[in-house]
C-alpha cells in the first residue's frame, strides 16, 4: 500500500465563533426553495436540454410546487435566451411562480438579461461575481476593492434598469460566488456594499446567496460561517439569507440542513442532486428528510416515479439505485432479519391507532412517495425465513405457519447458495410447489372418498368420518378404509394400518387463498414418527379435506 | 400541488447534552477503518458475489490497505462459510489483516461462526442483537432485561469459545443493532453489561460499534449521541468506539465524520457506499475528504480507475457519474468561467513554490487518484472562451492568443446553440480548421516565393524581403510582387496594392506545434481596416513565413 501525497493539501480554517447555537436548533418549517435544475443542473449535462426539454422540466418543477425557479443564464447563450422568452411569451409561468435569471456582473450581460425577462410578471435577477482569494489572485488579478467594485457597479446597474423598466415584480439576488473560498469578513463587506448599492430594506429585501460553490469543509464549518454571517450582517431583516451547496465532499444535504439551522431562510438545489461535478444539493432528499421528521416539505414528492421519469428523459442522467428516497433499491430489504422485522412492523402499523409510521428499516412509507411495497423483499442466500414467508404471503396469499418457515427457508437457501443468485417471487412460489405440493413419490393419492355418516346417531361421534382411499406406492396400489373423528384422523389411522409406517400429526393449519367461492385451500402439516423423524408437508385443493390429506401425503413423501 | 401527509411522522428526539465539544474538533488522524463490503455490501446486491468474486473483492480491499475486513456472516449461509474457509485454508489473509465475522447472538450461530474461523491468525467475532424500542416491541416482544440478556449470554459464549479455542488472535465486537432507534441510556446499559460479560479492560479492549442502522436524524444529533456515549461509558480505555452509518438521509459521510470528532475511534463503511437500501457510509469519500484536508487517509486510493473496475465487476453495481471523487463527471467542468478559472489555476499551480493544491473548482488534483485532466473540459453552449482555448491547447497544442479567444468562442457557441449538444475536442479542433485554416474564399494563396536578398548591402535593410505570390480570387488570379521588412509586411503591402483593400495587421503571434524538426507552426493575426472592420485569421504551415501569410489570407477571407 502506497501512502498518498496528503502534504499537498491544507485544512480548511475553522470559524472563531463563540457560543454557536445551530447544533441546538431543529427545523420546523421548510425553507424557501429555489430550483436550479435549469441552470446548474442543465449546465452540467453532457447533452444539455433543448428548449422543449427545458419547458418539460419547468412544468415538472411547477407541478412539484417550486415558487422560485432559476431558468438560466440568458445572456450567455442564444438557447437560454430563447427559452426564457418562450416561457414569458407563451404564458407558461403561473402567477405565483417567480423565474430567476443568472448573470455575471458585466454591463452588456446585465442589459441582455433585462431584455430576456421583459414582460415577466415576477423575476429575480441573480447577479454574481467571484470573491474568493483564489479567484482574485489567480483568475482576475484584482484586489479586494476592485472585486467589491464589480459587485457594487453591477448591483447599481440592475437597480437602475429595474427602475427604468418600471416593473415592481423584479427582485434582486446577489451571490459572492466561491463564498466557501472567501474570507468571511470580506464576504460580509462585499454584501454590505451590495445592500447599500441596492438600498435594501425590510420592505425591499434582497436575497444574499452564500454558495458552497466548491464544498471545501465539513458541514459544521459551513454552518458556523452562516451563523457568523447572520449575526454580523447589518439590518438582518433587509435580507433573505440563501444557501447553494455543492456536493464535492458528499455532504451537501447536511450542509444545507445545518445552514438552515444556523439561520438561512432559503435553499437552492436541484432534483436528484443534478449539477456541476458532484452535483448540487439534492432538494428531493432535503425535502423528504424534513417530511420524515413530521415537517411539511412544502413540495409535493408523492409521485416520485413520475418525477424520475421526466427527469431522466430531460437530463439523460441516471438516478442511482441507492439514491435516498428515489433509488430503485432503497425500499428493498435483502437480509432475512430485516425482512422479518419489516413484515412484523407493517402488521403493527396496520393495527396502530395513531397511524404514526414506525416500521423497522423503512424510514418512510414507500407508498407516500408513490413507490410500492412489492419490491421490498427479494430473496437471496442472505434471506431468512421471515422474508421468504413474506414474499409468499404478499404475492401468493400463502401463509406458511411459523413452525414450518425454517423448513422451507432451508430449501430456498440451498437453491440460493447453489445458484448464487437472487430468487424471484415466482421462483420461490414454484419452489414451494416443487418441495411440497407436487410430490408423487413414494406415495401418490389416487382416489379419496370421505363421508360423515349422520344417519347412525348411536355411533360414537368421534368416529363419524369414514374415509376410503387408493394410494399408489411405486408400482403398487393399496386401498385404505378407516374411520376417525375427522378426515385427517381417519386418513392417518388408515394409512398407518395399511403401510405400517407409524406417525402422528403434530401440527396442522389450513387457510383459504382468496375469498371467492372457488377459492383454494392450503393445508400445512408437521408429522412426527416414534423414532424422532419429523417432516413437513403442504397440500392445495378446493376441497379443504382433500387439501389436508394431500398435506399429509406430502409430509410422508418428505420423510427423511 | 398536493400537501404530503407529514403528520404521519415524528421528529427524532434531541440529546440533552451540555457543552458539546465535537463542533470545535477537527480530524487530524484517520480512524481505524473497517470494510463491510463483503458483508453489508454483498448482502445488498441483487446478485450476490460468488466465492471467486468475493476473493477478488477481498484482495482489492487488502491492496487498498484495509487492516480489518468483515468477510461475512458464515453461520447464515453455506456460501459465506465456504468463503471464510477458503480465505483461511488458502492462506489468502496477510499477517497484518484481521478478518471480521458477523453473528447473531444465538448459540448455534455463534458455534458455527467459531467453526468458520478455525485456523485464522486474527479474527474479530462481531456479535449483534437489536436493541431498539421498535424491534423490542414489534419484532421480539421482549422487555429491556430480556434483550440485554441476549447480548450478555451471547458475549459469554463467545468468551468461552475463545478460551476453548486457545486462540489469542480472536477479538470481540458488539453492536447494539438499531442503535439509532435505541434509548441512549439503555444502549449504554447493554454495552456496560457486555463489557462486564467479556471482562473488557485496557489490555483486552472490545469494540463497541454503535450503528446508524437506519439513518434517522441529522448527523449532529448522532454526533451528540456519540459524545454523550463516550462521556458516560465506564472505563473508556477498555473499549474502541466504532460507528457504522447508513445513508437513508443522504448524510452518512457527515454522520461518520462528526462521530469521529465526537470521539469515535473506528469507522465501518464500504467502497462507493455499497450496502442495504441507500448504502453504507462511503469510505472512499470519507478517506479522500481527510486527504483533501492534508490528513493521511491511511488507505490508498491513488488508482481509483482500477478500484472502480474491480468493484463494478464483483458487485455489478454502477458508480454514479456524480459520485464524489470517483464519478466520471466529477473532474469535468462545463461552464466557461469554471474552465477559464481551472486553466489559470493549473498554470498557477505549476509555477507555485509550495506545491499546495489550490485550483478553483477542483477540490483535489485528479491525478492524485489516477484520473486525468483530459476529461476536465467539455464544451457546450455554456462554455466560454477559456474552456475552448484550454481544450485546443491541451489536446492539440494550439494556443489561441487571448485577443483571439472571444472570436473563436463565438463560433463554438453558435454551433453548440444550434445543435444543443456538447462539442468534443475533435469537433472543436475541426471547427477551428473550418473557421480559419481551410478557408479558400474569396482569396486563396496559390503560389508564394519569399526571398531575403543579402547580396545588395546598400539596399535599405527594412525592405530586404521580397515576396512574389499568386492569389486566386473567385475565377480570377492576380500576382503580387512586393518588398518589406519581413514576409508579413511585404505580403500586406503587395496585397493592398493589388487588391485595393486597405488593412493593417494589428496583432500577430506564432508558435510551433510539437518540438520535432518537422513541427508545424501556427500563426494568428488580427487585421483592422480604416472603416473599423476587424477580422481574425489563423494559418498553419511547416514554413513559419507561409503560416503567417496564410493567417492573413484567412483573416481577409473572414472580413465582415
Amino acid at each position: 500500500m502506497k501512502t498518498m501525497n496528503y502534504h499537498k493539501y491544507t485544512a480548511y480554517p475553522a470559524v472563531g465563533i463563540a457560543n454557536r447555537s445551530w447544533p441546538d436548533q431543529t427545523i420546523t418549517k421548510a425553507p424557501i426553495w429555489s430550483s436550479v435544475d435549469l441552470r446548474d443542473g442543465n449546465q452540467a449535462l453532457p447533452v444539455p436540454m433543448n428548449v422543449d426539454e427545458k419547458v418539460a422540466m419547468f412544468q415538472l418543477l411547477v407541478s412539484v410546487g417550486f415558487k422560485e425557479i432559476e431558468v438560466g443564464f440568458p445572456s450567455a447563450s442564444a438557447t437560454e435566451f430563447a427559452f426564457v422568452r418562450r416561457l414569458i411569451e407563451n404564458g407558461l409561468i403561473p402567477d405565483d411562480v417567480t423565474i430567476q435569471v443568472l448573470t455575471q456582473a458585466r454591463e452588456h450581460l446585465i442589459r441582455k438579461t433585462f431584455e430576456a425577462i421583459k414582460g415577466a410578471r415576477h423575476a429575480i435577477v441573480h447577479l454574481y461575481n467571484s470573491t474568493s482569494r483564489q479567484q482574485r489572485e489567480q483568475v482576475f488579478r484584482m484586489n479586494k476593492e476592485e472585486i467589491k467594485e464589480i459587485a457594487v457597479t453591477g448591483t447599481a446597474l440592475v437597480r437602475r434598469l429595474k427602475e427604468e423598466s418600471g416593473s415592481a415584480g423584479i427582485r434582486f439576488e446577489y451571490s459572492p460566488e466561491s463564498f466557501t473560498g472567501t474570507e468571511l469578513e470580506y464576504a460580509l463587506e462585499v454584501c454590505h456594499a451590495v445592500m447599500d448599492a441596492w438600498g435594501a430594506s425590510a420592505q425591499d429585501k434582497i436575497i444574499l446567496n452564500l454558495p458552497s460553490t466548491v464544498e471545501m469543509s465539513r458541514p459544521n464549518i459551513y454552518a458556523d460561517r452562516i451563523e457568523w454571517f447572520c449575526r454580523n450582517i447589518k439590518e438582518r431583516d433587509a435580507v433573505l439569507i440563501s444557501v447553494h451547496a455543492h456536493n464535492d465532499r458528499g455532504t451537501a444535504v447536511a450542509t444545507a440542513e445545518f445552514a438552515v439551522m444556523a439561520g438561512a431562510d432559503r435553499v437552492e438545489g436541484a432534483l436528484f442532486g443534478n449539477g456541476e461535478r458532484c452535483g448540487n444539493m439534492d432538494i428531493v432528499v432535503m425535502a423528504l428528510n424534513l417530511f420524515s421528521q413530521g415537517v411539511d416539505p412544502e413540495l409535493d414528492f408523492s409521485d416520485l416515479p413520475r418525477i424520475r421519469e421526466v427527469y431522466r428523459k430531460c437530463t439523460r442522467m441516471d438516478i442511482h439505485a441507492r439514491q435516498p428516497y428515489a433509488g430503485e433499491l432503497v425500499y428493498t430489504a435483502f437480509s432475512g432479519s430485516h425482512q422479518d422485522a419489516i413484515s412484523k412492523g407493517m402488521k403493527a402499523h396496520k393495527m396502530s391507532s395513531d397511524g404514526i409510521w414506525d416500521v423497522p428499516y423503512l424510514p418512510i412509507d414507500p407508498g407516500d412517495v408513490g413507490c410500492s411495497y412489492e419490491a421490498i423483499v427479494r430473496i437471496n442466500s442472505q434471506s431468512g425465513k421471515g422474508g421468504v414467508a413474506y414474499v409468499l404471503e404478499k404475492d401468493y396469499g400463502i401463509q406458511i405457519p411459523k413452525w414450518m418457515q425454517p423448513d422451507f427457508a432451508e430449501a430456498v437457501q440451498a437453491v440460493a447458495d447453489r445458484t448464487g443468485e437472487e430468487l424471484s417471487p415466482e421462483e420461490i412460489h414454484s419452489l414451494f410447489h416443487k418441495e411440497y405440493v407436487t410430490l408423487k413419490e413414494p406415495f401418490a393419492l389416487k382416489k379419496c372418498h370421505i363421508s360423515w355418516d349422520d344417519e347412525e346417531p348411536d355411533r360414537n361421534d368421534e368416529e363419524a368420518t369414514i374415509i376410503a382411499c387408493v394410494v399408489q406406492m411405486k408400482e403398487q396400489e393399496f386401498r385404505l378404509d378407516a374411520v376417525g373423528n375427522g378426515p385427517v384422523d381417519a386418513f392417518v389411522k388408515g394409512f398407518v394400518a395399511e403401510s405400517g409406517i407409524e406417525f402422528s400429526v403434530e401440527d396442522y393449519i389450513e387457510h383459504a387463498i382468496g375469498r371467492s367461492a372457488g377459492a383454494l385451500a392450503v393445508a400445512y402439516v408437521r408429522i412426527g414418527c416414534p423414532d424422532g423423524r419429523v417432516s413437513y408437508g403442504a397440500g392445495i385443493d378446493s376441497n379443504i379435506s382433500l387439501a389436508s390429506i394431500k398435506a399429509i401425503v406430502s409430509a410422508l413423501n418428505r420423510l427423511p
